[in-house]
């Protein structure tokens, strides 16, 4: 169905070699550059074989982490971005993450279209987050997370999959959110919901989801005294951290999970992405 | 908090008077109208005196189910549309759910706020329409849900509560949607997702939520032939009623699940709506 | 693998019709006594000739419910259990629930096996049974599961499952018990245990599973005030009648579910029971 | 209600730390010896003096590790465990889990009571053991627990809270058992059931929870190929350690989880054992 028979998977990290087998799996022609090993069923290749070869492109998440270099943890030599408009042909198709440290002058002539900002790329995502921030609060907490008191504040992608799974690993679950909407679904759900502007009680773990200074020195003393806050949210995150330092409240800000705690499913969701994108613009 | 200390409820079934006794339970001053009995903590009236007495009025879902005529399937005489203008002052909050058959034009001069198009009304009531429908399914079903392979169509707010209660009661459940991003999360939810457009297999209870014709000859044929369809959506369904009957399924129309279900949630529901209002608007 | 091929069923209700048909549906012959009507793929017979022609009989559960008749209730004439003996040879495997009105004098010299003595059958009939029991709370109450709280008496197969079904659905669920032991896998299920001894607190839905006075009328006015109590126990149930009638405690006594509430799934119980007998005295 | 008032806990690890702390919460006198830090509310004493003050004194789990030494990683010298029934009253309880290096010589004449033989002790320990081997699959697994095909060998304690609690995380769950009734139940709880003794498919994550040789090569190469195993068997495990590394099958034995995962879980449970002997021997 889909005209595109063959990817270039160009700079990434463990995400993007899960990508690259899964495409492979599929039966696709794979070209990998800014890597030293490569998967069964992929090709190594220079950038500009791989761009020349391949019938759609696809770059890292986020593009890049240090000015002008394109992200390629793997690669033995650096790969400034500028290589790309050479090699690239104005019409191919280039699917990729946010820029990160790329400006958008760096990708001006590619074809771009960003995986990273369909909706079923963020809900999928939320599963390796929810998973990391778990693995994180069992070897952080000292006690199980079964029968501990945990809050989650925050019901979009995260917050909904999150407590889901600590609910079902046997924690008292409070989840916090703004909207009445959201609060009638959390005690649908068989959750305690809370208002996310009036927070107290006595928590063991605090997961903030929510990109905004949630946490501040007041709701720390109200419902953090004995707890860990594990904040998912993008940085600075959603909490105090000097005033929880004050209170001697252990706060661990976790980013890029997904990445990090399931890169074979991170590489899946960002293959799926690809191919919804293939499929709704005729590619 | 509230200046609204007391309300008069005029007209409505169980569930408005379930509405009227959680809000005597919350302390406030209750009038009732359209009733012959009472319960306690609160006092009977005729509309004129509820009206007087009471700082805000609230009529029932849906306002009317015969031309011209309120819903008031207690009161032992009809009343009138008509009357309400003549008895309620235009600056009197009147909380109201939708219309049915009385016109715009009935309610006119009147502060109509409507409950029922607040987002926590349509979620809260999720619950008791999920309930409803697994008990008609027990009932209707000879076998057990554990275990029964269920398909529900569509996951908006009952389609999410109503699988997740499937789950838990251990049924193998299939959600069909068509967004991509609810794909996502239903399989995060520990569920099989399908697409709704092509729905295939073989499926004990088929429950449908979406209001458009999703189960035509076509994919009734494809994955209905042994199963019993609950059809949730608003008349006319999605169901083909004729091809369904022409292939010897089960199709049960359910509809108003909440009052009939569990008229007590819904009185709630009505009630936390309408503080919601009060709180929003300062009244 | 077995040498039984063919299977007569002789008396019962639609359970015993169901099983039937499942039998049929896996390719063994079936004669049908005591039925006026008959699943495809099955035969009616008179009881000599399903006795003759079968490797093996079914007889119901329970095997009599009136002195000296078998339990047929489909049977357009009584069935009087003196003729099994008549037809029934005493090698002939005769597979039946408990006795019921029976005497074992009236069964005696038949190869009896009991299906309903075996540890898989009760557990599985949990299943049915908690589903009923759902099913009647659902009926019963009229607010939503969701949310309700709920008190089990009793942690064996049927506390087990109806409370996992019960927290499925997105109650507050306390399951009463004795032994420490279970107390504290009710509490790894992520539910709130109690004392069985010692019970208080406020209670939407009561069920009881326990055979023994456990709703005295201490106990009834310490929790049950305001609750339904649904006794599962077999008679006389484990609750004071009289004590709540005097409180206005509505009490409902609910036998033989899994035949009501689900007979396929009771069907196949009586089946993969029978089988499992086939297969362990190799048959 | 008890007698007992004061505690001496001799030796152990962060279990007997978290579990002395949990005693002094209640109220209880508590005297620590083979400890060099003290937790708040308790105090620092030699073996001696914890034994003259305490009415009752804790030994750890296990009470040996090394032939003639009683387990005390955090005791800054040697604890010989000759020394025990120097200072201890043959009338003072002793409370101590299973014996590990100690012989029963070495204990005779102690009044000994094993926490570690009581029901409650093993069902509640399976709670941090299942949440230790799930933090294991999250490490080692490079996918999500959510999706993940995983087989549950065993459904005792720990196969039943471990397989409850993947189910709880969205994984696709198998239950391997042996007895009919335990497929029946676990076939209710909404998992798939098989045979252990007749293992196929293709499995993504292995648990076994079984003593017994169930991992044998054709076992593995049936259900294994790309499997990580994570055996919780006490040592040997049911693992063929060596078929495995032939088939380059990882396999991971995790043991002693509790004390690892969630020493405060575990030191409750210790605690919690300890006040049930003392309730039913009336000490």
């Amino acid at each position: 169905m889909l005209t595109v028979n063959s990817f270039g998977i160009i700079g990434g990290d463990k995400r993007q070699l899960c990508c690259a087998r899964a495409i492979a799996d599929d039966g696709y022609g794979v070209y990998l550059a800014g890597f030293e090993e490569c998967p069964a069923g992929c090709e190594l290749a220079d950038i500009g074989k791989a761009a020349e070869l391949s019938d759609a492109l696809i770059l890292p998440m986020p593009v890049s982490r240090s000015p002008g270099l394109l992200f390629a943890p793997f690669s033995a030599q650096e790969l400034p971005l500028s290589v790309l408009r050479e090699y690239i042909a104005p019409d191919k198709p280039v699917f990729c993450g946010i820029n990160g440290a790329a400006t958008d002058a760096e990708l001006e002539g590619l074809r771009i279209m960003r995986y990273s900002s369909r909706d079923e790329y963020a809900a999928a995502n939320a599963v390796p987050t929810a998973e990391g921030a778990i693995e994180i609060a069992m070897r952080e907490y000292e006690g199980t997370l079964n029968g501990a008191e945990c809050l989650v504040a925050g019901y979009g992608n995260i917050g909904r999959v999150l407590s889901s799974m600590l609910r079902g690993l046997g924690a008292s679950v409070t989840v916090a959110a703004r909207k009445y909407k959201d609060r009638a679904l959390i005690s649908a759900a068989g959750m305690k919901d809370a208002d996310i502007y009036d927070l107290s009680g006595h928590y063991d773990l605090i997961f903030n989801t929510v990109p905004a200074m949630i946490f501040d020195a007041r709701t720390l003393a109200h419902c953090a005294a004995s707890a860990i806050v594990i904040d998912l949210a993008s940085m600075p995150g959603g909490t105090d951290d000097s005033a929880a330092r004050r209170m001697n409240i252990p706060v661990i800000h976790a980013l890029s999970l997904p990445g990090k705690a399931a890169p074979r499913s991170a590489g899946r969701i960002i293959k799926n992405a690809v191919y919804n994108i293939i499929r709704e613009e005729e590619l």
